[in-house]
């Protein structure tokens, strides 16, 4: 396995894979790997002759009072577990390597990042889409994955693709889950034992709307109430958003149907954690 | 000379190409071509195995009230001059192909595009780099060729390809001019004769600045007072911007010296003409 810190060594290396006629998969993130990470390295590794691994904190993506500073990092054990995944190349580059002075280019999704996340985190999808750009542009690889737990991102994502013809296929795959039903996340980390402990309830009021609607259930407004007030028994948990959109528009839906994204965020102290279900309603 | 309207089957032709080592050459334009372009077919020919003309009147790049529908037209004699520079391939997307329904991302570089030609285009270049950004995708050049006379548009796509790590390398080609100095564009077709005489008071006006310049004047407001004032004096023409700025940051400066950049942009009736002068002032 190869790490690198700059971008000319490993451009090289990756034109010596291409040239070979080698297929190349990255799977971008920030580091400090859980198993979800793990789940996209081992899809990469069977379907692609190279996997890269990107590892880099994004500051464009974090808003000025966020936890850019605090996210959690450990890049020694990123790489063992990169190891025993197969990787064969790890890209970790520094702020002044992704950013030059006077980078004034972003990538931005119009639409889809206005609602979600994206009324809580204004900037958040612009930092996202200009550095995936970046890194698909550095690495030019044939696949990229993606974590469900961001549904949003995967769906702006898939919609930066269409829209600029770039040439990456873009594969989503499942969220993974502890035992318990948390999603996994870096973020996981911050939550002290009772945070920990009640932070199960995203998943738990999920799988109750779930259950509401497979019963029959159609109004988005009374399963969004059934929902909160699930979350809301729950003294440490404040909700950010909930919301059951269409998965093409990302616009709220009265009426459910079609593909339908019902996508959370709450915070437990400073902790802010995401999680959703898809489902096609008919 | 092979001629694609649509994307897929060309990607094919230029994917084996690529698979065989053919070094790919972009020359992008609106077509109506005249010899500047003509120009830039002739250096990707000589310096690519393969060169790719795209003729493209993109919509996103012109303002509502702008000459998009009657922006001239002429495919049958641009495909015969193409032919003629040695163009391999030439690509004539629709707008269906190129802006799909629900198309909601574009490329925007900061800075760069607020003054000159952007101050009274406010979109235009937002229009340019997602177009140039799409074309990179769908071709993948080695080399791309833009023209001087588009000294705003040229600055801001290197910034782009710099900033997003585009593995495209610009070439910025110099301005072809009428015998007498006006700088070649499919939209001088719009003059009429007297406005076609005057026109060529915007060459006359840099040539004059320049001379000012090498005299030893470093003030921008006198050199621009001039510039003015020799523009003036035809009757037909009104002045759109008169800046100087420097070649890095396109801000103004009011002290001459570093790589210089005088722009400007003049309307005979309804019909906008712009020009330049780049300088290295000591």
């Amino acid at each position: 396995m190869k790490v690198f810190n700059t971008i000319k060594e490993m451009r090289e290396l990756l034109d010596t894979h291409r040239s070979n006629g080698k297929s190349i998969g990255l799977v971008p993130t920030m580091g400090y790997l859980h198993e979800g990470h793990i789940s996209l390295l081992n899809k990469s590794v069977s379907e692609n002759d190279i996997t890269v691994l990107s590892i880099y904190v994004n500051p464009t993506q974090f808003g000025p009072t966020e936890d850019l500073d605090s996210y959690p990092r450990d890049i020694e054990n990123d790489k063992r577990l990169a190891e025993n995944a197969g990787v064969d190349i790890v890209f970790i580059p520094s702020d002044s390597i992704m950013y030059l002075e006077n980078h004034f280019t972003y990538v931005n999704v119009n639409n889809l990042t206005a609602n979600l996340c994206g009324s809580s985190r204004p900037t958040h999808f612009q930092g996202v889409t200009t550095i995936v750009t970046k890194l698909f542009n550095i690495i030019q690889p044939k696949k990229a994955y993606f974590g469900q737990k961001d549904a949003q991102q995967a769906l702006v994502i898939n919609r930066m693709v269409k829209d600029l013809n770039i040439p990456v296929e873009i594969i989503t795959c499942p969220i993974i889950r502890e035992k318990d039903g948390l999603a996994m996340s870096s973020r996981n980390k911050y939550l002290n034992q009772e945070e920990r402990g009640q932070a199960t309830i995203l998943f738990q009021s999920l799988q109750m709307a779930k259950n509401i609607i497979i019963d029959g259930e159609r109004s988005a407004d009374i399963v969004k109430s059934s929902i909160q007030q699930s979350i809301n028994s729950k003294s440490l948990a404040k909700i950010d958003y909930i919301s059951i959109v269409s998965e093409n528009t990302l616009e709220d839906i009265d009426k459910i149907e079609g593909n339908t994204l019902i996508a959370l965020a709450v915070r437990f102290g400073n902790t802010r954690l995401i999680d959703n279900l898809r489902m096609e309603v008919n």
